[in-house]
């Protein structure tokens, strides 16, 4: 027994839809062809959409090319569609034409039939409300899927990844000045250095999260310009003079984020550097959330053999076979997280650089990986602030019995003794298993109280500090 | 209201979880800790998880290191498990801990209290089986998990990708038979060159199909090598000497692929460069279907104003503004899955560079990615080989106007005139935008006959092919 | 026979160097022990180090850090490095520890010999002039490495990309003004769509171009924040106080570039993510340049059998074996630098992700493959500026004869006559192979007056501009 | 005043060239074309191209294409090209035409005017050898230079690469078997697991390079076959019967390389498949030893503050400010090596994707980052075999320590007190900052003889090596 269908018309004959399936006959038809893969747009690019469609309708109305009868219907189904009431009606993959154009006429379709309803019509009559006619009005998917990348990018870049980016710079800031007075030995070369504060290393992560957001932020710009309005190819065919504007007007309205046409919008179909741009902005992140993530992981290594100098959050997971094994859990999922950014990068860049004429169909596959490379950095982020950074401490124990052991703060003793004579300091504290204090007085540079005057690491710290 | 719970205890105290859900608490943990993202594992790595769980048990009762009295119970459990029957009780994403502890965890605990339930008792009992005293038994996340992401990728290549890459190589080869006799003008940097056939054109995509899978054969034997035994770091602590041979022999049975036992378990579960380098092989593969994709879709570019050498079937899709608008959306397709694969190589890369002592801990993100190529790679290639490939024609007449207008069978010429004068053929022609025979004459180099006895397509292709 | 040699010491012991060199024990150690690759440093960078240790020179004196009467012989050791006088004096290639330490040391010893001699003494006294104690004075490879890496980047981007990249956006605009009146036929999916014109196309191009300067841009604020004044690891140990910023009003002076001092400057040299940032954009504009190349050759394809909608420059070069075969050479250098960059690009964020605690040690390799990436992408821009964009010119028989064969801009009738009985008219047109005019006509649609004044390709294209 | 000079013609007319330059018109008009960057083909390149042109000489004579009388001097001269005699004479960058039309130009014209000039002939006489006529016979730059990129990246792989990787697959093997019997805390998640031998640590090392040395034979086979005799296309016109074949076996004789011909030319010229295969290989082995040179940086750590295991040989350099600081700058080498064959690939990767029609025209730039990546893997490994790997030690007194202080031997009484139970102890030891073992007994579970018979690491590793 199979389920109760209908049979839809399009432009090249009928099709068989199941009853209460809203979508229409280019979906189905596309739905029986693109047998590839599981891979489905986020909601966010389904509901973005609900918010293009509105607001196309809205400025047909301003521009007097939608008839008023038929505007309200389609404008509340659009708003339906971006509440997210017809996420299940979005059957297809993103293995699909590369200018998106199923999941455009998917919506187009679902809108279509879900305003006749509401005007009192069956399913797939198409009529009063047409997809192409009215919802798709002065629109192409040319435009319309490219509107929808950035609208929907735009949207999880303020509402995902910056909140999550801050939180992190927050908790990064808050342990900065939680251990501005721990000591600790620097590590360059992955080799004990010169004395520095556990407050210093967790300030360079935080200056790199202010980076970070600022990086964000010079990205926003060109995210903001929409190629809506410019229908076949950029030409703007078909669409009215000024429907630009006022879709811009209403995007704006419903988002809070301020759209602007593109004055050449040619340019925003052809080619998507400024989503190239921003995931580039996230591969940079991305980088920088590594260093920190292995950073704190290292540190926290042990519990006895390892680093040893962070104590990190119990996350009450552990190992299957060694009982009672704690892990870094959480920065393991920051750290799989960046390698997926980086690695989206690649296919976004690629997608780019291979677009050709008009129109670059490589659109799905693009805003794929933009899509989820904002998710998934502002997810494991915005995890790592609260379930890891939040909870670190130190072990003050550790770090002063690193301290203590440390050689090379001697260089401090440079400007006093010659290079020179320093190397000949650490070379015989290495030789002879001493510390350096007792090798500079054995090889008679200094007594015991110069040395301890000259280097001392709390007053090493503490004068290069106050120099900033 | 909420749904009814039952609690569970693990090593660390009470969880409360789901009455009807068969995971435990370490599973429901993790769910309650790392919320990321949407990404799961696809359900051939689930299902995989059955097959490695049965092997284990087995391999535990050959080695007397399982009470016979639980072992049918664990081995239903997990045979279930692999024919899909709790695919719906593996609720985290792929963003958990580095070593996929917490689904290796998952496993152990829906088959624990799916066996426990077979033998009378109610989920959440830990006894008579316990998910890590006996359906981890001889294991640790750190040989299981990759062990199951061998057996996924070996069950993919096997039964997805190589079928798939072969169905392409055939249809290629069919069209490459079909299109024998079909004079075309090569283009080398774009520019029309000398003449040769269309068939040479698919036989020349058929090749790089026939290495394709070459290339793939030379990726498995090191993919059918397993690091199960190894149990914690690749020690082998707690497993019975043994264990690694009789699981890859029950395994090999279920499976029909060869598995081995890593002859150094530490190697394969430290690095993963087996799946770099099978995602390599898709990495020029998907160059290779690139490459041809783009050819074809250029070939057929048209219908009026493009190079209109190949005429595609018809998929019943258009534009949603240019109606009856024909596009190469299968082509598009595969090359947006190439793309995907090229940045999933490099997350897999970063992902296996990034590996630290005797553990790689990226492993979720590195088996996500790989399966996800290995599918997309997979599907539509045989899209493209039904739906596209097998419904290429070639435009006759088309062809024959470009034989006929180009310039560069002249170099046929070169043994005879030297190619000096030849390059006066050629520049005579472009100026004077006449033929190349009407340049050689009226440079008085030869007459028309010598000249159609020496430069003759059909001719210089049949010699040419003779000559192979 | 050997070339004549001197004895060099070091904190190590002595070493033989070739008597008229100018470097020191610790560049002719590293000679002795790197013997990998043969990839050197550009100039720009070896010449940078001058400007640094002038800088640092200048800046000791204002700090009262450096005898005045070593400083002028320094200073102009510095300058003259900075000349291009020394280069033939770094032997070393980039293939060296990961901070960069033995090319830091190479100028230190070149600089402080060549101070020396200036001074009246022989080479290698490292007296009075020493090159830690007072050549690197207050200074470490860790701060003055990646200060060089920042400076030699800001002058590539300042004086060789951004002007490249101006002048092809200008040359952009001033073919799309020359074409602006040219119609043709746009290309989606690579197949015929509306019509546009050629000024349309290169207009897009000019406005990528456009973009291209304002992601330039936008990264240099970041580019011009130095770590020099972190010495050791960042802590700034042994420099004065100020010595920071003195350092940067000099070399702001010599340069022209307004750099600023890092308030924290372990971000400085723990994490490159400014270049990585960098690196991003150039990516991002390797995606344009690579659209816009591509686009050129395949709009230039033929003479006779491809699109031949645009006409290259000749220049001179043909194929060894096809005489007076022309090819668009100058737009697959440009393609091949994009790949390259696109490549580097990968490098760059790898290095950087990999770094560990205070220093980042992957400097070498990344600031090598930038300033590869600024090099080539801005010499190959200017190239195709200069002797491709500048001498296009369009077919303009052949562009209306596209025109005239094309079906789509029927698309305009949408309105009138509704999406499905246009859909009608294509269809028709392609069985039949008829004109669109033809099969609207037959169709009873419209009679050819209506035809003619609904569907004219330069009134379409004309009012679409016009609503702009 | 400038340097003299000779007038050359070519079938385009005359151009002056220096007179002591052995190159000719083609050359000369492309060195004043392509002013982009610095980078130039590695001599194995050229050397390469002098291979290619002898045996192609001696191909022609053996078919009765080239005058016996022109042959000798045409075969001496590529023969001295070979030997590196000319290198001097090809002055053009890699940025140059796609097809690397203008090097075998370049070599063609060297040829010719030695072979000349052999002759008796003044340069620049182009008879009686004329560089396409006679150097180039039965050539094409489209087969020449795709020959000449397998046989240099042969020669590479098979003289320096494979070489290297054995030496250091060796040194791996050999610190093995010394360190067989010292015991060391395994790690995973960087967290302290269960004992292991520092031996074990490197036979996983050096299972990797088994590996490693595997990949590249598996690569080899499709490299040895050449497209030469494709000519034009890959249709072999003007290419004799036989042609390919003698080539093939001259060149196996002078190369010691098994060279067969491309059955199917076409494949050869069009797509690079074979060397985006090869450089997967590398980028998988770049994966291997970042994993390998890491590790060994990280066990390395400290002196005093790291984790100490380790004992790298000094390599006689320091830090510029932190005077005997000793750091690991050859691991740092070999870890920068692998970042740049990571991003060379991704090169490579988009440069073989991109390809078009009958001619791939990214050969130049894929050729380029191909060989310098194996140039650099292979000189890093060796360097890193002899100056790092064969001089490691380790630190007993450090190990032991750690092995004294670690927790999860306990791991060993899973089977007999059950997995929730040994949860108890290492929750107990942690907690209370105790030995496992003073836990076990406190939380009676075991008294102390029978834990140490238990959990002896000594004997816990020894069973495990035994039972493999």
């Amino acid at each position: 027994m199979t389920a109760p269908s209908r049979i839809e018309h399009d432009a090249f004959g009928p099709v068989e839809i199941p009853s209460d399936r809203y979508w229409g006959a280019q979906t189905q038809r596309a739905l029986g062809l693109f047998e590839v893969g599981e891979e489905r747009f986020p909601t966010v690019l389904i509901r973005a959409f609900g918010l293009q469609k509105h607001a196309a309708a809205r400025a047909n109305v301003q521009c007097g090319a939608l008839a008023p009868e038929l505007a309200p219907a389609i404008e509340k189904a659009a708003i339906e569609l971006h509440e997210g009431k017809w996420n299940d009606h979005f059957p297809l993959t993103i293995w699909q034409t590369g200018s998106g154009t199923q999941t455009n006429m998917n919506a187009n379709e679902v809108i279509a039939n879900r305003a006749n309803e509401l005007l009192g019509q069956p399913l797939g009559t198409r009529a009063p409300v047409h997809p192409n006619d009215h919802v798709n009005r002065s629109q192409s998917s040319n435009d319309s899927f490219p509107t929808v990348m950035h609208v929907a990018a735009a949207i999880e870049v303020n509402g995902r990844l910056r909140p999550a980016l801050d939180e992190l710079r927050s908790a990064l800031a808050e342990r900065s000045h939680a251990f501005a007075d721990v000591l600790k030995v620097a590590r360059t070369h992955l080799m004990d250095a010169v004395p520095m504060t556990m407050g210093q290393t967790f300030g360079t992560f935080e200056r790199q999260l202010a980076h970070a957001l600022a990086r964000i932020d010079d990205a926003l710009p060109r995210l903001l310009i929409l190629p809506q309005g410019g229908t076949a190819a950029g030409t703007g065919l078909n669409a009215p003079a000024g429907f630009d504007s006022f879709f811009c007007a209403t995007l704006t309205e419903t988002t809070g984020l301020s759209f602007v046409p593109n004055a050449h919008k040619f340019e925003g179909m052809a080619a998507h550097d400024a989503l190239v741009e921003l995931s580039g902005a996230l591969n940079t992140i991305a980088t920088s959330l590594l260093k920190i993530a292995n950073d704190m992981r290292f540190l926290a290594s042990g519990p006895r053999c390892g680093l040893g100098e962070l104590l990190i959050p119990d996350d009450g997971l552990t190992s299957s076979i060694m009982p009672g094994k704690r892990n870094p859990t959480i920065a393991e999922v920051l750290v799989q997280a960046c390698f997926q950014v980086i690695g989206n990068h690649q296919t976004i860049t690629i997608a780019n650089a291979s677009g050709n004429f008009e129109l670059n169909v490589a659109k799905p596959v693009l805003v794929y990986n933009l899509l989820q490379s904002l998710r998934v950095l502002a997810d494991s982020s915005a995890l790592f602030a609260r379930r890891f950074v939040r909870g670190i401490e130190v072990d003050r124990e550790q770090l002063a019995t690193n301290l203590d052991r440390s050689l090379l703060a001697v260089t401090a003793l440079n400007p006093v003794l010659g290079y020179d004579r320093v190397a000949q300091i650490t070379a015989t504290a290495l030789r002879e298993r001493i510390t350096p204090r007792a090798a500079a007085i054995a090889l008679g540079f200094l007594d015991g109280d110069e040395y301890g005057r000259l280097v001392d690491p709390a007053k090493l710290v503490a004068v290069n500090i106050s120099k900033r």
